[in-house]
C-alpha cells in the first residue's frame, strides 16, 4: 500500500486552466468565438470538440515540440472530419490515424518492440451514441490499428452474421490480422513500422535486460534500482483521443505500441474494455455524456479499470473534484494496486451537457463541454481543439516540482461551449 | 431495446432453493452437517464451499448427466485441494481443470472449432485476497489453458521482472502457447483436443453457414431464422467455478473455448477483465466477500461488464434481490445491448461473510455464504459442494414452461454456513 499520496493539483477550478503562454485561457477563447461568430462558418451541424493526448509519461524539453507538434495535427485532422459532418466516432478516428502515424509516439508506427524484437500494436474505439466497441489486440503488420478496432465497431453495428453468429468486438493476433485484410485493410511490413529511435531503444533496453538479469545475483542492488527507473519513465506513451460532436454525441479511443520489451502476445489496456477508453451519451441513468481515453502502464490502468471509473466518477456535479477523487481513490490509493509502489497513469477526460441558452433567438442551443487531464507520470502531452477553432492549443502538463511520480497527481482542463442554431 | 421482460424468478428466497429430489435443501444440509460433525474430520484449518457451472446454454435431457457428472468431479477436486489446505484461488483452477478436461463441455478438451476448425480458447482467473488477475485469450495446443492465467496470476505475485519490467496479467495466441512452455506447462497437440463431437458439430455448422449465406440472397427467410436460432443455443456452454476457503477468501474462474465458427483470434468474455470472472475479498469498502463467474455469449457478458457488476451489487443487503436486479437492469434491459433480441448468458455468484456464533464455545468462528446462479438461456448447469460434503450436489436449472430464452430469467441459490475452530 503506498503510504502516503500528495496531491499536487496544478488548477483549482476547471476554469483556470493552465495553457501555454502564447494562448489565452480556452474558456475564454471560446466564448469569444461563439459571441462574435465568424461569418464565413457554417455553426448549423457542423462543429465540435476534440482532446487529444500523446501519452502520459515522460517527455524531455527535447521531445516536446515533436508531441505538441503531433497533437495539434491530430486535433485538425478530427476538425476536419467534424465540420464536414463526420459522428464524434468518425472524427476520433482521423485524430488517431494521426497520432499512430508519427514516428515518436508510442503506437502505429514507430511502436516499442518486444521482446522478440517485432511490434504488436493494441487499440480499441467506443462510441457513446450506441454504446459499441471494437479493439484489436497484439496486432502486427497494420499501421492503424485503430482503422481495425474502429472497423469491427461498425461491422457489429450492421448485425449478426450468416447462420446467426454474433460479430466479435475483439480480435488478436493473427486472426485480427487476417480479418483486417479480409475487411480491405492493407497490410503493411513490419520492417516499415520499426524506426531509427525504436530499434536503437530495442537495442539500448536488451542491453539494459541482460545488465539487469546479471546484477539479479544481487551484486549492484542501488544500480539495478536505478536501471528500473530508467526504464519505467520513457516507454509509457500511448496516444488516444475524445471528441464530442455538434449533436452531443461522444466517442472516445485508444492506441498503444504497449511497454517496451514486452512478452509477445501481452495484451495491454488499449484492447481492454473498460480500461483503454469509455464513451457514454447521456441518458436517463447519467445526465452527462463522458469520454475517457487513458495512457500508461497498461497493467495498472486494466486492473483499475480507469477508464470505465473515471466515466462513472464525472457524473458527479464538480468535473474536476470528481476526477481528483477518482485518480487519488480509484487509481493511487486503489486496493487493486496496493502491492505497487508506483502507480503510473493519465487521463484525458471530456463530459458535456446540453444547455438552451436564454437569449433572444431561442432556437439557438448549447452544448458546455468540460474538458480534463490528470496524471500521475511526470508528464503527459494534450492538444485540444473546437471546430471554431483556427488551431489546437497544446500543453504539457507536468507535476510540480519535488513530487514523486506515481504518488502525486496533476489535474488542469478548461471549459468551452459549443452553439449551434435548432434546426 | 427489448420490449418486455418477464422475470420467471423460480426461487422466492436464498432459503428456498430448487434442489434435486434426492436431496434436501442446502441449508438444512448444511447445518445438520454442522450441528453434529462428522468426528474423522478435521474442523481446525481446512475447509470452505465450492459451486461450479458447466454452462448457460442448452442441455438436453440425454447430455444432462454427463454436465452433471462433471461437475460433481469438479467439485470434489476442489473440495480435495481444500481439505488438503489450499486457498481458494489453487481449489478453484483445480475445479477448472477438471471442467476443462471433460470432452462434454466447451472448454479445453473438446472445445468449439474456430471458422478454420481449429480450437483457440480463453481463460481468465481471479484471487480475492490479492486481487491479482490472470487472462490468455485465442491460446491453442495448450489442455489447461486456466492452468496458464493461474501461472500469470502467480507470476504476477512475484513483483517485476528484470530491469524493472511489470509482469502480464493477460497474454493472447502464440505468445501465450509460448509463454506457457517456457513455464513449464507441457504442450497438447490440438487434433487431441478436438472430439467425435466437436468435429461434427464444425461439420454441421459449416453446412448450416453455407445454407444461410445461399440464403443470404432473401429467398427463405423463415428458414434462415430458425437456422440462426439452433446455433445459438448449442454453444454457449463455458464452464467456471467460485471458490471460498475456510479463512474466507474468494477466487473466481472461467474457461471457454469461445463460440462455434468464431473467426480466428476472437477473444469473449472469459479472458476479458471483470467480464468473465471476478473475485474481491470483504475490506473497508465492501462488507461481503464476492466471488462470480459467467457463461453465455461472450460479446454480450463483455458489453455489460456482467462479473464485475454482479459482484458490486451483491453489497446490498438482500443477495437474492440484488442479484435478479443485476441480470434485469445491467443485463437484460442494459442499454449497452439495446440492438439485441436475444440477450443471453448466466452467472454463479458466491457471496460470504465472517459471522462469530453466539455460541457456549467463544472460539468457534462461521463464515455465511449465501450462492446463487441466474440465467436467462433455456438451462444452466451448476454443482456446489462444502468441505463437510461427502458429495457434491448438482442441477439443471431451466427457464419455466413458456417463457423466452434471452428475454427471461431464472434465479435460484441457497445458503451454507462453514465452521472454524479459532487458533
Amino acid at each position: 500500500m503506498i503510504g502516503f499520496s500528495s496531491y499536487a493539483g496544478v488548477m483549482e477550478s476547471p476554469m483556470n486552466s493552465a495553457e501555454e503562454q502564447q494562448h489565452s485561457s480556452p474558456l475564454a477563447t471560446s466564448w469569444s468565438k461563439k459571441e462574435e461568430p465568424n461569418k464565413n462558418q457554417k455553426p448549423k451541424g457542423v462543429g465540435g470538440f476534440v482532446l487529444v493526448h500523446a501519452g502520459a509519461g515522460y517527455h524531455s524539453e527535447s521531445k516536446a515540440k515533436e508531441y505538441k507538434h503531433v497533437c495539434k495535427r491530430a486535433c485538425q485532422r478530427a476538425v476536419d472530419q467534424l465540420k464536414a459532418g463526420a459522428l464524434a466516432v468518425e472524427a476520433v478516428a482521423a485524430a488517431l490515424v494521426e497520432l499512430e502515424d508519427s514516428p515518436f509516439t508510442n503506437a502505429g508506427m514507430g511502436s516499442n518492440l518486444n521482446l522478440s524484437g517485432e511490434i504488436e500494436c493494441d487499440a480499441s474505439i467506443m462510441d457513446g451514441k450506441s454504446l459499441q466497441y471494437g479493439a484489436v489486440g497484439a496486432i502486427s503488420g497494420i499501421k492503424n490499428p485503430v482503422l481495425v478496432a474502429n472497423r469491427l465497431l461498425s461491422e457489429a453495428q450492421k448485425g449478426k452474421l450468416s447462420a446467426g453468429r454474433i460479430p466479435p468486438c475483439f480480435l488478436v493476433g493473427l486472426g485480427a490480422h487476417e480479418w483486417a485484410i479480409g475487411h480491405g485493410i492493407p497490410p503493411c511490413p513490419s520492417e516499415k513500422m520499426a524506426t531509427k529511435f525504436s530499434l536503437s531503444a530495442y537495442k539500448r533496453n536488451k542491453r539494459k535486460m541482460e545488465v539487469a538479469e546479471e546484477m539479479d545475483t544481487g551484486r549492484n542492488q542501488t544500480k539495478k534500482k536505478r536501471l528500473s527507473a530508467e526504464n519505467h519513465s520513457g516507454c509509457l506513451d500511448t496516444v488516444g483521443a475524445v471528441v464530442v460532436d455538434l449533436e452531443g454525441n461522444v466517442a472516445a479511443a485508444v492506441s498503444s505500441g504497449g511497454l517496451a520489451m514486452k512478452h509477445p502476445g501481452r495484451v495491454g489496456q488499449a484492447a481492454h474494455y473498460g480500461c483503454g477508453c469509455w464513451a457514454e451519451n447521456a441518458c436517463n441513468m447519467n445526465s452527462y455524456s463522458t469520454a475517457v481515453s487513458t495512457s500508461g502502464c497498461g497493467e495498472h490502468l486494466i486492473r483499475t479499470m480507469l477508464a470505465r471509473e473515471c466515466s462513472a466518477a464525472m457524473q458527479s456535479e464538480d468535473a474536476h473534484q470528481a476526477l481528483l477523487e477518482a485518480m487519488q481513490n480509484k487509481f493511487i490509493s486503489s486496493p487493486f494496486l496496493a502491492s505497487e509502489d508506483r502507480v503510473l497513469g493519465g487521463v484525458i477526460v471530456l463530459r458535456c451537457c446540453r444547455c438552451v441558452e436564454a437569449q433572444q433567438s431561442q432556437n439557438i442551443q448549447g452544448i458546455l463541454v468540460e474538458f480534463l487531464w490528470s496524471h500521475t507520470t511526470e508528464s503527459m502531452c494534450v492538444g485540444y481543439m473546437s471546430a471554431q477553432d483556427s488551431k489546437a492549443k497544446t500543453h504539457i502538463s507536468r507535476l510540480p516540482p519535488g513530487t514523486i511520480p506515481g504518488q502525486s497527481l496533476a489535474i488542469e482542463g478548461g471549459v468551452c461551449r459549443l452553439m449551434s442554431v435548432a434546426e
